[in-house]
């Protein structure tokens, strides 16, 4: 059990086998099926989700009824509205899956007692943040300043597993753009 | 000296005067002019910059010759191009002053040797990495979700500072748009 979450672990940081012990007894593991949401909007989001098996999505639902992903989380990936969780708010996000899932699930309490009782899972939280912080800053720019075709090719070299395994029309939303101007952009690229 | 880079880093933890001694010998200070750079495209990126004094922007330039604006960064802020720094390959951001500034500059070997000696100053980079990368996913998600309007009226309301000391142009491409659009967009406000 937890083994993909502490194999990710292991990447960045060294657990001794009692410290491993300490971190089991905060982790609560949890299931979905397909459709079946993580976090709903207006609902306070009181915890961060590891992916151990399966796929999210995050996403927000504008006034129109138009869906906007923020994220998606395969295997090995983090998931959770860290702002409604870090102030208390209503979330505006949604986080369902995509795929049958199965989660560990570590509360916002859990998680500020592990960084204290385990300083090493401060540094490992840094280091994920690092790194999701410099994803974000490029898509960014990506948005801004790449074409539609360029923003999916890099989006396949990126994240080729996303690409396989999401619906077209959730790339699409992803990606900023209408089913339709991807599809088209597809098209064009499979002709060339 | 580094009073406001001290002053803001007494938000989040509390260094003893040993601590702080200990912290100054690994700080550069540094004064840019107006339109001086900090950062050039191609070149890698080797500290973190913290701004004691003016603004900063960094921003990438397209095929085209368009500029697209990734990050401000005022009074208080940190700016770099993290991505670089970490991987050591060259930079596609260049980082400029907007107006005359005065800097806190901490080299990447500094920065993991604080991290190391003075542990609370992980927790500071983890705490300050968090609330960089929610504002990072709440503007891709306005990016994609708010019209044009929306859009320039959150970024007066959640950094008005920006929006009074940065020219227009560079406005319209922080929020991915072009100067035009942005104009008509404010001049439809005023008329409300």
């Amino acid at each position: 059990m937890y083994e993909l979450f502490f194999s990710r672990i292991a990447e960045k940081i060294e657990l001794t086998e009692e410290e491993k012990a300490l971190f089991i007894t905060y982790l609560t593991p949890k299931k979905l099926r397909r459709k079946q949401y993580l976090l709903q909007e207006g609902d306070v989001c009181k915890s961060v989700a590891f992916v151990e098996k399966g796929a999210l999505r995050s996403y927000t639902i504008d006034n129109k009824g138009t869906e906007h992903i923020i994220q998606f989380a395969l295997e090995g990936w983090w998931i959770s509205d860290m702002y409604s969780m870090l102030t208390g708010e209503p979330s505006n996000q949604n986080i369902d899956a995509i795929e049958d899932s199965e989660l560990v699930i570590i509360s916002r309490n859990a998680q500020e007692e592990l960084m204290e009782r385990i300083p090493k899972y401060e540094r490992y939280n840094r280091l994920l943040l690092q790194n999701a912080y410099i994803a974000a800053q490029r898509r960014i720019n990506y948005m801004a300043s790449l074409t539609t075709e360029e923003k999916y090719t890099k989006l396949v070299s990126t994240y080729p597993d996303i690409v396989q395994r999401v619906p077209q029309h959730m790339i699409a939303s992803y990606l900023g753009l209408t089913p339709e101007t991807l599809s088209r952009a597809r098209k064009q690229m499979t002709r060339k």
